[in-house]
């Protein structure tokens, strides 16, 4: 099952995407993609409407994030060897782990917006994966058990910002629209396999990133798992596994966005996005 | 005014202090401290009405953190010189972000929870800054004006997570009741001065931080202002500027909280937290 939120900022419908690739209308059944609504048991009660019976939701509306209060979108650095090799650093002898602000979190196809004074703007497609009840302590073995779905993330960062202005990469990490979230939630069943997806990322059309969550150092079970002995994982926690090389800090020269930029990017079985790129206005 | 949110975890009410130091439930006027509620006109509409017309909270209810609906919980690193220097680092040449995760936050007397395998579980006492209006690229002089009000935080920071766990402190500083806030959030008009407040620190009676907000490096409109930076602030988001000495980590030899013992501390005009400290019953 594929879920999305439409419709204007703040003000999201919750859908479904149905075997013709539209999108119906799931407010009658849900209020949100939210909270208890994300428990493996209640999506699986969503599973079984027939889409035919839901209304049909006309035109080409805005997506948003597929899931919403988000209270914890929690990044792994240097997950990929590849990644971690272009950006001059080791693969860490456990997961690093940082946060983005959830202000940052857009939909799938809201612009990039380059914040006052940044010059280093840059790229990271990423496999997410979304929380749907809660895990503390929890084995390697049921960590699986705690997923609501996956989707693609951009994990937009200021490398100035992240690392040249006094310590911590939050800062970099979390302007407004700095983490575009979807098209889609995409329920498990749908992935054979979380740790083989292609994935992909070009910006004008130039192919930037093209990795496999095959190569990813500590694997979803693992990460929930390693998360949760420090803190509680909650429905609609957002966890960016980090990206594959091709990012433009690790380019030679570098190679950062631009306004007028345009950024597309996808996993296999999780859909695309796609971003313009755009001076702050406000 | 002094604001407090009151009851059991997840169902607190909102209320305010009378004169006589009783709480007043204010849920007949607002539905939460969260959000809209937080803006300083919509403060100032509770602080025109008559306590004695409000219904008195009989009992000793257990008091929530003062602010719902927190997005962000943002901290400032080594924001006091005598802290960098106990700690061995460099006051920073502007400030050190990092985040807490919001699911960390928890009442004002609720325990501090040591989490599995700590052996290195410190405090810091802080003033905590709530945000009442949105605020993105605010000048310094404009600042407080999107101040809801001021709080006591404890920043509980498990030092071998934050320091010797591969990379970024967020991994230290996000367990579960590593946040206790309030008791009260205090509207800005009872705080004169914010960097001339005394605040401390006492575990099982002994005087451990003995402080002010007076040395305090980057003030708080400076902070709001520098933060908006990079971030729109929002509503319930929670800034803690930062400690000063006398961590248990800052110690010769160090000192880590274990269970049993008793952690109180306070800001003068900002009330005061009594925390018991108990092994994690998960």
């Amino acid at each position: 099952m594929k879920l999305v939120r439409f419709g204007a900022a703040g003000a999201e419908k919750p859908g479904l995407i149905d075997a013709d690739g539209q999108i119906r209308d799931l407010s009658a059944h849900v209020s949100d993609l939210s909270g208890q609504a994300l428990h493996p048991a209640a999506l699986a009660g969503l599973a079984r409407l027939d889409p035919a019976t839901l209304p049909l939701v006309q035109g080409d509306p805005r997506l948003g994030p597929p899931v919403a209060g988000t209270g914890k979108f929690i990044c792994i650095g240097l997950n990929y060897a590849d990644h971690a090799a272009e950006s001059g650093m080791q693969v860490p002898p456990e997961p690093v782990i940082f946060m983005k602000a959830t202000s940052a979190i857009c939909g799938p196809n809201d612009p990039i917006i380059i914040p006052r004074g940044s010059e280093k703007t840059d790229w990271e497609v990423e496999l997410a994966v979304i929380i749907g009840k809660p895990a503390k302590y929890v084995d390697e073995a049921d960590a699986m058990s705690h997923v609501a779905g996956f989707a693609v993330t951009n994990d937009v960062s200021e490398r100035a910002f992240q690392t040249e202005r006094a310590g911590q990469w939050t800062k970099g990490k979390s302007c407004d629209n700095f983490g575009q979230i979807g098209p889609w939630l995409v329920t498990p069943d749908e992935i054979a396999d979380p740790q083989d997806l292609a994935m992909w990322l070009s910006v004008n059309g130039q192919t930037m990133q093209d990795g496999s969550t095959a190569t990813m150092v500590y694997q979803v079970p693992f990460l929930i798992h390693y998360l949760s002995q420090f803190m509680t994982l909650h429905p609609g926690d957002v966890i960016s596994t980090g990206t594959p090389p091709g990012v433009g800090m690790g380019m030679r020269p570098q190679r950062f966005l631009r306004a007028g930029d345009v950024v597309e990017l996808g996993i296999k079985g999780l859909g695309q996005q796609r971003q313009e790129v755009i001076a702050d206005p406000a």
